[in-house]
Parts: structure tokens; C-alpha cells; sequence
């Protein structure tokens, strides 16, 4: 029986694995996916603090990993199915083999919600984005499309407003779910523009995003929208299926955990994207790994 | 009137300024002593994610610094004797001039209680140190020396013991207190030798440490213990006094902040070491700054 298994090499994981490794846990990461996780959907990162200049997300996972290398823990490729509690921890069901520990790290991300139209999937960071506070800074003085009509849409479409040349924001509905202080500073914003009962049919570009066809849903009528960003707010989707009724989670699935990164479950952890929390950053991830890793070392220390 | 005047320009304060800058808040970092606050007291670290073999603190400063100095946010020597609300924000008086701005982020740093023993302050860095989980892989097969009695004390010297040669700890009383399960686990470490009732009296070496002289309490004798690292936890103090009143603070001075790091008065966020939380580290204090300049800026985008 290992001490700790970590689900999930992204940032949060292979922290928490980088902590664990130095408290002398005998830890294995578990990845279905490639190790790094959606920070992989961008190109670079530009606000991970101690890289002036930023540096690309594939040498910046490379870097993350290489720390955890250093120190021996094993990265296996698993996808993981179904984890039940057994005498002194857990046992993870995973693909290939069973896993056992006595405690574990809940570290499985989250995706952005697709818009599934076409064109999206192949530019992604290419122009196709999912987040304004990372990427917001390359679209000085273009123009951008930003989609949804919630809180975060209508904050990151006045944020990129300060940086793009003109921002048209397409919502399906006439109103906006946004808080009304955020949808009247919108509606002041000269350099924002309302596209209402729209959405995107199609996003068009070889290398790059070159423009949006936004239909109307009441008319039918379609446009076209010349752009070279295109940012989609329209829901986050934990990795938290796998975990049925285990743990418990809040309405769209993240897992709900106490400032020390403790579920529900005890000897269970969680950290990174797929928690609930106010700020998904790689920095926070990295954070999130650390503690949990704190706390899953001084949960064994006073068992 | 700023947007925004961040307190302390350690990791937390830096991020925090990285943050807001992208957010295109006009900003000013207010910074006492020198810039990088106390990680500068270890000479290197190895668990900030992104730095493979580690890196030196001084390094690792200077990169935090250049990616604020990229964007332009200026960094101010100046030391706060008092913050007072005004109308629309907070005026910050400092021992040169006043500041004024919107929001206020609160990221004034801690500094580990010292015994106050000859040769302690020489040797910061050069054996003595205030973090196990920082710095105990650097003393693999050395004799150490723990200070303190609490959980803290405890629990990093069962951690250093999985490092060290062996691992002296010695306590001013005859009982710890730290939880009964860490004190039964320390007591069967074979590595660890237990000295109570004791103090050190001074910590001596040229270059690094070589020993301690230690006192007995009671009896008045005392030893001298060849050693070449000396871990001393007894507390930490938030660098929080100039703040009065105005925010609410636990028991020991630490800030009290929700999980978006909102304090107790309204435009008041707070980050990194000076905020109750559970883990104290590079890569938790950027993340807190992160939080707390979101925190900040969706405060003023919602006014």
C-alpha cells in the first residue's frame, strides 16, 4: 500500500507530488491524459510568477516535471474508474490495474465547455481561448469575440477591452446573467459591442482565427465578423464524474474542500481545477498542491 | 487616487502586482525593508514549482521583480505607520508621504521569532533556519538541532529525521506540546535524542554552524552538541502591528480572509505569509497575491 496517490499530472499533481517526495511519501501519480494537463492548450504562459517574458506551457511542464523526476515518483499512465474505501485507505480501480493508498490527492483538472461548432477545436491557442486573464494581453489593439453572458464573460470582456482594438460580445439571450453594475459598465464601454440572440455558427481561419459566421436565433440571419480572437465563456466542467457520490461536490462538480484542501472524505484531498475555488490559475494550482500535500503529510504524521 | 496600493513586495506582493498590472489597475508597491522579504534569509529554494535543482532566492527574487518591472508598476521605498478610510477608498500614510487609493492589498510578510542567542542572526542560511520543509533535504546525513515544543517543532523534526544523521530537539519545559500522537512518534525515532528542560545558549561556527551550547534549566549545566544545522520553531509573528485595529486578526496577529482573501473592511484584501492560513510557502504566497489582486479587481469592477 503506497502512502498517497495523486490522480491527476497537471501543475496541482505534480506539486503535490513535489511536496510529497520531499516528505518522504511514498507516492505514485496516476494521468489518463498527457502529463500537464489544459495548461497544454495554451501556448505560453505569460503570468506564472519567476518567468519574465513568460515562457511556453509545453518547457514550463517540462520544467515541473523534471522537479518531480528529480526526486523518483512514478507518473503512470491510468485512467481512473472508481475508487472505494478499504481497511486503512483507499482502493483506486483504475484501467489496467488496482491502486491502493493510504490516503490520496484528488488533482483531475477541469475542461472549459466546447461551444462544438466548427473551426474551434483546431485553433485552439490559436486565437480560440478559454480564459481572458491569460490570454488577454496578445490581443493588444486586435479584435475579438468574446461568448457568453454570465459574470465571467461580461468581467473578462471589459477586461480585454483594455487591450483589444474592439471586443464584440455574442450572447444567445437578450439579457445578460451578469450582475447589472457589470452589464451597465459594458453598455458604456465604447469599445464594446452587443450581439444579442446570437450565437457562433462557425469559426474560420488557416493558421489562425480569422473571423466568426454569428446566426441570429430569432431571424436566422447570418454574419459574418471579421476577428483573430475569440474567447469562450460558456461553463467549466470539472473531472469529477469518476468520482460518483464519493465526495461532496457542488453543483457543477467541484469538489467542496476546507482552506486546508480537505474533502469531505477523510484522507482525501483535493487541489487544482477541479475544486471549488474564486481563481483558477497555474499558480493557484501549484499552490493548491502543496497544500494538500501539507495536509496529506500531517494527516499520516498524526494517524 | 491609485486603484490600488499593495503593502510588502515579497512573493505575494510581487504576484499580487504582476496581477493587477495585467488587469490594467494603476498600482503601487510600497516596500519597507528590501525587496523579496524573507526568503532571502535561505540562500536557495527547491520546492517553488518551475525551477528544477532549485534555484538561488536572490535569482528567484530578481525574475519576480523583472516581470513587474516589464509591465511598469512602480515599486516604492516606504515604511506604513497608519492606513484611514477616506471617501471612495483608503489613505496610506507612510514615513515619507501619504498614498491614496481604491483598494488596498495587504501583503506585509512574517518573520520567524528568533531565540535571541549569540551567533543566531550571523548564521541565517549558513545552517540556521526557520523551515524544515524548505531546507531539510539540504542537511541529508548531518546532525541537527530542533528547537521548540509545539506541533510545528514536532512534526518538522519526525520530517528532518528522515534526512539527517540525527536529530537533537530540544525544549525549555519537561513536557511537549505538541498532539500526544507526533510526541509517541518522536519518542520511538531512533534518530531523534530528546533534551528537555534546556535552551540553547549560543549557536557557534565561523563559516556555517558547528554546534550549540546548550542549557539545562535546571540544573544550570551546561553541554556543548557539535551540529551543522539548527532549526528553530518557536513562532512566527505577522509583520501585521501597523494595521492597529482596522482589520480583524487572530490571536497571534495573523489576518483573518475568506478564501477570495477578502478581510474583514471592505476594499481590503490580503496575501501570503501575514494571513492565517495553513501552509507558509513561496509558490502558496504568489498564489495568495494572484487571488487577492482578482479579489481586488473584481471589487472595482462591481462598484
Amino acid at each position: 500500500m503506497h502512502d498517497l496517490i495523486i490522480i491527476g499530472a497537471g501543475p496541482a499533481g505534480l506539486t503535490a507530488a513535489l511536496y510529497a517526495a520531499r516528505f518522504k511519501m511514498d507516492t505514485v501519480v496516476l494521468e489518463k491524459m498527457s502529463v500537464g494537463g489544459q495548461i497544454l492548450l495554451s501556448p505560453s504562459v505569460e503570468n506564472y510568477p519567476g518567468f519574465p517574458g513568460g515562457i511556453s506551457t509545453f518547457e514550463l511542464v517540462d520544467k515541473f516535471r523534471k522537479q518531480v523526476d528529480e526526486l523518483g515518483v512514478p507518473i503512470e499512465s491510468a485512467e481512473v474508474l472508481d475508487i472505494q474505501p478499504k481497511a486503512g485507505g483507499y482502493c483506486v480501480k483504475a484501467s489496467e490495474k488496482d491502486y491502493q493508498a493510504r490516503c490520496l490527492i484528488i488533482a483531475s483538472g477541469a475542461q472549459s465547455k466546447r461551444l462544438n461548432v466548427a473551426g474551434e477545436e483546431r485553433l485552439i491557442g490559436k486565437g480560440v481561448s478559454y480564459c481572458g486573464t491569460c490570454d488577454g494581453p496578445l490581443f493588444k489593439s486586435k479584435d475579438i469575440v468574446v461568448v457568453g453572458g454570465g459574470d465571467r464573460a461580461v468581467e473578462d470582456a471589459l477586461f480585454l477591452s483594455s487591450y483589444a482594438k474592439s471586443v464584440s460580445i455574442i450572447h444567445r439571450r437578450s439579457e445578460f446573467r451578469a450582475s447589472g453594475i457589470l452589464v451597465d459598465k459594458l453598455k458604456k464601454d465604447p469599445k464594446i459591442n452587443l450581439i444579442l440572440d446570437s450565437v457562433i455558427a462557425e469559426i474560420s481561419g488557416t493558421q489562425r482565427v480569422e473571423g466568426v459566421r454569428v446566426k441570429n436565433v430569432k431571424t436566422n440571419k447570418e454574419t459574418q465578423i471579421p476577428c483573430q480572437g475569440v474567447f469562450i465563456f460558456v461553463g467549466i466542467k470539472p473531472n469529477t464524474d469518476f468520482l460518483k457520490n464519493l465526495l461532496e461536490k457542488d453543483e457543477f462538480g467541484f469538489i467542496i474542500t476546507d482552506q486546508a484542501l480537505i474533502s469531505s472524505k477523510v484522507g482525501i484531498f483535493a487541489a487544482g481545477d477541479c475544486i471549488r475555488k474564486s481563481l483558477y490559475q497555474v499558480v493557484s494550482a501549484c499552490s493548491d498542491g502543496a497544500v494538500a500535500a501539507d495536509s496529506a503529510h500531517k494527516y499520516l504524521l498524526n494517524r
